[in-house]
């Protein structure tokens, strides 16, 4: 039975075209996707064929936030059934290597990750996927947030990463999906103060309106001053780099307070960026790499499910699969923050 | 100039009395009391006139939750200055000794502590204190929250002991004052279901009404089952034990899941409590004391001003520090939760 | 092929039959063992048919301390060749549940575990295992230290589950093959000075040979008193309970300091064990239990490797297969550390 | 009574004066100083009259490396007596702030540091100091191994702050007295390969020599090719970095495997070092800064005291502090690991 699918073939084209719909193996099962958000990742895909050394070298499905409802098990699946509705984990380790047995399945060289080359993601009808890394979600959460369900998992990671908790005062910097994502998990582990820094006015409207204490728009303020004012000299416990911009990334170093920690999560367009090592060490400062989410999604469902978390407020707009480009064109606008892709499209 | 002082001078009598002002030393803050929370070992020294090793051999001030206005500062205090209003930490360590040193000034066997002999306490009108340990209120936080950031420290450092943080599902035996401040400061670390459990039917009322996801009346109900219907089986994630009753700290190492963690704060009338070691070993559990706290004045005030959390509603009466033995009476009735003493009762 | 295998089939009755020789699977390698070691919870199921829940119902192999030579490698297998000596780790894990992922293996409820019952272990020729799990051991490592990769395992656990590092003071309470293992790994992980405890002079003696800084006769010392005489009444920093004697149970929380952690290792007779649950609130305690290991093959072999830790010095017998009953009986002998079995019987 | 010291009154001048001897004030004890170790930041203040922010503006006594005789006491001063030989920890942080509150006391902004302007150092007969910073030595170690205490306190540190533990690869970078502790407390945690990179062949003969496992000599030898071919291709599980090269500090997020940990400790001669943060969070590194150290004395001793811990072969010289000058210019010969200053110059 074919099923409709959109794959990226070369740079900025998309062809809608048919494959077989996929039967799920033993463990698997198969999902009608609902909900697909636009990462940045995927626009980065659609604009350049390829994200580092990873190149798109035959047609790919993009996508790896998504939700939708299972329609069939494979053998051995117990705890869902067809008319459950799931958000996918788009990342399935391989269990048995030495970064998996800690812990730290993020870290698995092996895993298989929805729209990273070759491996297909979720612009598709249907997805056979683990059914281990396929979450129910309970009624007040909808496919939408169950697809936003991804980015909240950078988010919660990141938190947890900086050891985000009880009044800490956190400068989040860059207010893009992610940014917002972190700003709500910081403030949900109890974070009293979260800043948010960005250049779009829009954007850091947004965050206020998130439970932001207060936004730098960077283009017209020093952080590092506007840092200093709010916590008098002092410096935030936590800094999360959520930017990628290597002037923000370089000031982190100078913004967070003595035995403070930064976390970065952004990828910068820079291979090196300039950092004060010696304020790292006089300082004392932990630097941590944040690098995707691990056992995240039992967390994020929980909070969406107990509203502790609003994640749909950073849709800025839906569209149907068919208009695929169009989504895509509209989602690299500066005001934009996150566009949601609808399924089926009939 | 004297000052209006009670003093407990043998178990269960109050005399009011006459002591003269104190003048603030270098370093220190005079603070005019406000308000002073009764706490559960204020009424076990009234009762009995000793906790444990600690007797009371001459007239004690009793009152360790305590929060008021500065009136004077002594030389060398540059962030406080009269008017101020204030909550102060009850407990001075020495700074210098191992326990000090390491970060765990809760543990300092130097410690200077309200309220425990030979240390006078806050039901007095005027207190000097290390102004270090004086935490300035701002505008939206009363007094009478003020002297609850003594038990609300007690429940953000039990939250700290057992990392409670987001999506974590957690079980606090006891809905007194401590087990309210665990549930609160819990839910405002993220954890995403509080369990809470006593005999009490008006107090488990009182936590369903500020967020628990489901009470547990252990005179009719039994903890593990309750908790197993919850939890799929599974336990909890973390149980804070805030009763000190030997059945709720001998159910812990069933209630929790595999690898999960019991804090203990509770203290018991029983020298000894039979638990299930081999449990502890089997399920690799975690099981931590929780004395008292460290470094969350701050924490609290920061969390009282932004509104993550609220305390006063478990004040269940004020009174006159005129009719102090009235509330040490008032405060002994099973439904009570919280009582506070108001000043100057002039 | 045959090959030549020791079941139990009643308690105190082995009997030598013949198997099938296995196959490797893919992922799998075929090992002829060359040493296994006696547990003590081999000499269990040998008296009692049955640990707990776990009863032997059908003729069920013993041994999961073992070691062999690679004869033939499954598909998909590269690390490993045939002739290479390895070491094997006894549970494998399901790789997908909570506690893998959070990078807890040990805690695996679907983890099969080398003779315990239905699951068979390594008195026999040959034994087909997951090569992820079978670890090839360097020129200098006897297949006899192979075998005690396993108890080792259990003190590097406990080490790194009590956080045991440089300068540390330890109590190891009980001088078997298991706190020998945890006074090995706590002085090769800094420890300063390591206390033993236990009955037996002759175990005691083994334990100062091995770096014990002082040991304690239990039937003739009181631990309390020969505890702080040693730390001039300040307490260990962290105690090792491997004995599974109720009373050193419950003395662990008066040897160790304030703040300081106890690890359970040793599992009891009795179902409960009286713990001063008071102490353990007022001086901050960590109590926690260590369930096998995790991750810790690959620094047993190379803590063997570099010499850091020698572990053939608690052999006190080595025997044939032929004569696993007349083994099975020295093994309890009250001084006897470790009894070692020889393959191949011929 | 008069007593000798050696002030640096300007750049390369040192001028040998008289003070009034101190007289312990009331918790200090009166130290006769035996021995004092030259520092790089000591050879660094003798050259240039400055470190940063910090500037000689009068005469100041260097050396902040020393152990000496107790010859008075203080009163209150209970531990420490006339004739115990001790090591003092030279700063002395407030004990009441933010950062000395949460244990991090090498963090206190108020700290009075040996030899840093305007606190005085040890190169005088006598000092004046803090018995609760003053450390008894007990027989076997020598007052040359107390005065390197400071040196090997910053390893042990370096050591805590990349948890380096049982079986772990290190690469230090850097085979200068810093590099050399971390290498001996790193080897005395438990790391099994410890790996060292310098240019200066001698000084990578005396890292082998104290166990290193391999060295690289970075003049002739690629380091991430060396580490590559060590790790086969895995990279290590610690990097320290101890050169303050700011070659080395960028190698080092290739060096370390993912999810590995980088320690800085180098101070280095550059504002700002480019760092591969894209990689950084790829790999999901910790990058730490370390800083000094804290509670790191005790532990220092007992390593001495046991011997499992050498540290008189760093020492390449001893001079008299009559020659300090001369002692200054040979400490700065490139092989020179270590001088030594011998006190009373009588």
């Amino acid at each position: 039975m074919p099923m409709h699918v959109v794959e990226l073939t070369e740079p900025r084209n998309f062809e809608h075209s048919k494959r077989p719909r996929p039967t799920p193996n033993s463990g698997e099962v198969l999902v009608q996707i609902r909900h697909v958000g636009i990462c940045g990742s995927d626009v980065h895909y659609f604009e350049h064929g390829r994200i580092g050394d990873y190149v798109v070298e035959s047609p790919l499905i993009l996508g790896h936030e998504s939700a939708g409802e299972v329609v069939e098990v494979g053998s051995g699946v117990d705890h869902l059934s067809p008319g459950d509705r799931v958000s996918l984990e788009p990342g399935i380790p391989c269990g048995e290597c030495a970064r998996c047995r800690a812990g730290t399945y993020n870290l698995c060289p092996d895993v298989v990750f929805m729209a990273t080359p070759p491996d297909d993601g979720a612009f598709a009808e249907f997805v056979s996927w683990d059914a281990d890394f396929a979450y129910r979600l309970p009624e007040p959460v909808s496919t939408r947030a169950g697809a936003l369900c991804e980015p909240l998992s950078v988010g919660i990671h990141a938190t947890r990463r900086g050891e985000i908790g009880l009044g800490d005062t956190v400068l989040v910097t860059g207010a893009g999906p992610i940014g917002m994502m972190v700003l709500k998990a910081a403030r949900a582990a109890g974070a009293s103060d979260v800043l948010v820094s960005d250049v779009v006015p829009s954007k850091l409207d947004r965050a206020r309106n998130a439970g932001a204490a207060t936004t730098v728009n960077v283009a017209d303020e020093d952080l590092t001053d506007a840092v200093a004012a709010f916590t008098d000299g002092e410096g935030v416990d936590v800094v999360v780099e959520a930017s990628g911009a290597a002037a923000a990334i370089a000031s982190t170093t100078e913004v967070v307070r003595r035995g403070g920690t930064i976390v970065c999560i952004g990828l910068s367009q820079n291979d090196d960026i300039p950092i004060a090592t010696n304020e790292l060490v006089d300082k004392e400062l932990d630097l941590r790499g944040s690098f995707r989410f691990r056992n995240t999604y039992h967390t994020a469902i929980s909070l969406l499910e107990q509203g502790a978390i609003e994640v749909e407020d950073i849709i800025d707009f839906e569209m149907s699969m068919r208009d695929l480009t169009a989504a895509f064109e509209r989602a690299q606008e500066p005001d934009v923050c996150k566009g949601m892709v609808e399924l089926p499209s009939e």
